[in-house]
């Protein structure tokens, strides 16, 4: 039986994942691939503690060359994460002709085209599954079996933590600074929340499912991101009285060869499969021309879910491995020479519906004026609620139709400078309109 | 460019969804697999319909041999359907050395060994997505990314005519008998319905399923079958109350090296995703030891989504082609030789929830008469409900917990001889303990 060895770059949770998944299922791959994996060697700057997991028979060391230079290590999975030195590590693997596997969305959303130059250049394989929806086997669908479709628009909820709050806000009507607090004792959301609550993570992601559906590089200083943090609660609950749920979604759409790429919260109608995504989970939703809208739902992190996405992508290699081949399909699944550079849209010029709340103070003729602004730069309004409260400053919730996010900003700048209004307005941009 | 020459077997709804794709996604194709595909042939009985696509450049013929005999063409598509003359020619085309994509469930649930071994001996492939779920790319990711989890449950809504059937039950509570006449007329079910209402197709599909998830072969008469015929507005709305949803399941579980196979209407929580998978569309969703539940949803059926699935076998052909490899991953994602024969469970031994409803007459005492017994066998209720009629007959509807299959059915044989029993009763088993 071939015998395929692999070396580990970060032995984290993932990694750890990853060690328990060879030890327990190393016999079931052999029955699938007629490979025998085993992992030689593991390194990482702490090798003493303990990670609840067995390394009997793999070597550990704290210096990585002893992977990147081992010549029987064909298969390198790098689970450092972040930049660097994870760059410069999976260089190393490929120019030294090892196939490299990898969680690292961010290394691959900024430093993408060199590692991907690189793997060609060298005839090795770059595999990446695990750095989208975790477990979620989506990249190799997008990259395979629904191949054959020109894709329309991505949907994603791709970060558990920003799921898990906007899912607690929403079921118990709690403020975001409460749940994070919360998140982050239960272990849902980093000590630095920064790059899930900030939107940064899903950007990451966005931008690899943006290259594989589109074929297309992506600068990731393109992608519009907002983040979590100026949800309210108060939001949420106007969302759910218009019958809507506010999820954070990566959002890519092609659109007359330009591309939608932005992240930011938003209002989708609880019917829909994607409101019922709660909690940690993720889901992926794409629209092809033939397969028409699919989605895939399962863990989008953890170190179960991760290693079955990475072990899957071993997988992937061990059966070429197998036939004797390399890149049978290249990273991001077009012929390398075929990925282009489609333009990004433009902010302003996207078209939407949008959920806007503006704080007036209680006085007549306020929502005539505000109106009358919205009407002057072409807004459409598709319903409006004026709540009454018992202090003097009201808030005003309006729906509109489909407007240009440049002229709602024009517009909400305006408004926002009337002596009536209390405080800065906010929007959210509505997704209602799915096929 | 390398060119690929396909000849399609069967013009029918499919058919013409593989020609309009082939037509408007070849040199999409072509960038991701540098290789150009060709519709050389397409052979039906009938070629002189119009199907409302081009036939242009395309040789159309009433002789299956032009396509199964022509040294040109590598790749046939068969969407004859059925189980002959498709045999016949899936085996022909093999002998001759061209590799086979099909959608036809049935053929390979029956003869999928005899294929799978002459494929073997040919070297050649024989791939199957479009066969399970229309244009939802289970099987591949099955045997793909997810290959390195040991699975314990599969969960199917896989007959798209079943599910818009219960859909428009539940949606408007009526009776099945209107609802299938309705949904012949609007074209969602066959003249012939039989295969579809009464789980045969969904059997099928099962079985595939098992062979993918387990690496076991399936003796399809191993397979408990019931439809949805007998499921009444009744118990739909009983479900509704208790906060349920009935779908037609196609289940399999792995319990003790013995394997559940069961295809029949089931009550599903109405806040899991799978209920919320309505009308047409299907889902998929399986419990791997790593990478958790994981859900794939989308179209099960249709010209464009089904051809998505069809060409995407094609696309890994096209690679495979390119690499110049065959068979790099052999048709149930296992090695040949570890493709065993796992135990079906005797559908008496299975253990579920049960949703049963009795029809009895309304006498002092009928409750206790029930409860006795279903106890006597050691069948404990979870709750029960007697809803008070005009009539003399009252429905008594009963949960259980978790009880043996041949337990309830020993106890409904004892209470329907009851002379306070006015009719049969019915039950239906309940999945709502998921992962």
């Amino acid at each position: 039986m071939k015998q395929i060895k692999i070396g580990l770059l970060g032995f984290g949770t993932i990694g750890a994942g990853v060690v328990k998944l060879l030890k327990e299922n190393s016999s079931l791959i052999s029955e699938k691939t007629g490979a025998q994996l085993s992992l030689k060697t593991i390194a990482d700057l702490d090798i003493t503690t303990d990670r609840g997991v067995s390394t009997d028979g793999i070597k550990l060391t704290t210096n990585a060359d002893e992977v990147l230079s081992d010549p029987e290590i064909s298969v390198v999975i790098e689970l450092i994460g972040g930049y660097e030195p994870a760059r410069t590590f999976a260089l190393k693997a490929i120019a030294n002709g090892k196939h490299v596997v990898t969680a690292n969305k961010a290394l691959l959303a900024v430093h993408g085209q060199e590692i991907y130059a690189a793997a060609k250049a060298s005839g090795v394989e770059v595999l990446f599954e695990a750095a989208v929806g975790g477990g979620i086997p989506v990249l190799s669908a997008i990259k395979g079996n629904m191949a054959a479709n020109r894709f329309s628009t991505v949907l994603g909820i791709v970060n558990g933590t920003c799921n898990y709050i906007l899912t607690r806000m929403t079921q118990e009507g709690a403020d975001f600074t409460e749940v994070l607090k919360s998140a982050q004792e239960f272990g849902y959301a980093e000590a630095d929340p920064t790059f899930d609550i900030e939107g940064v993570d899903t950007a990451h992601k966005l931008c690899l499912l943006l290259s594989l559906c589109f074929g297309t590089k992506v600068d990731l200083k393109d992608i519009y991101c907002e983040g979590i943090t100026s949800v309210s609660a108060e939001d949420v609950d106007f969302a759910k009285s218009f019958g809507y749920r506010i999820k954070l979604l990566a959002i890519g759409k092609m659109d007359d060869g330009q591309i939608e790429a932005r992240v930011h919260p938003t209002m989708i109608p609880s019917d829909y499969p994607l409101a019922d995504v709660h909690g940690v989970f993720n889901a992926i939703r794409l629209t092809g021309d033939f397969v028409g809208p699919v989605m895939f739902y399962g863990r989008g992190a953890g170190m179960d879910a991760t290693a079955s996405a990475v072990i899957g992508d071993v997988v992937d290699l061990c059966r070429n491995m197998g036939a004797g081949i390399s890149r049978r399909c290249a990273p991001l699944g077009y012929v390398d020479e075929k990925v282009g550079t489609l333009a990004i849209k433009p902010m302003g010029e996207i078209v939407s519906k949008y959920y806007i709340r503006f704080q007036a103070f209680d006085r007549p003729g306020v929502l005539a004026r505000i109106a009358g602004s919205l009407g002057a730069h072409g807004i459409s309004i598709a319903s409006m609620v004026q709540s009454a409260r018992s202090t003097d400053i009201v808030p005003i919730v309006i729906m509109t139709h489909e407007a240009r996010e440049e002229d709602i900003r024009t517009a909400l700048g305006e408004i926002d400078a009337f002596d009536v209004i209390r405080a800065k307005s906010t929007f959210i941009r509505i997704e209602d309109n799915l096929e």
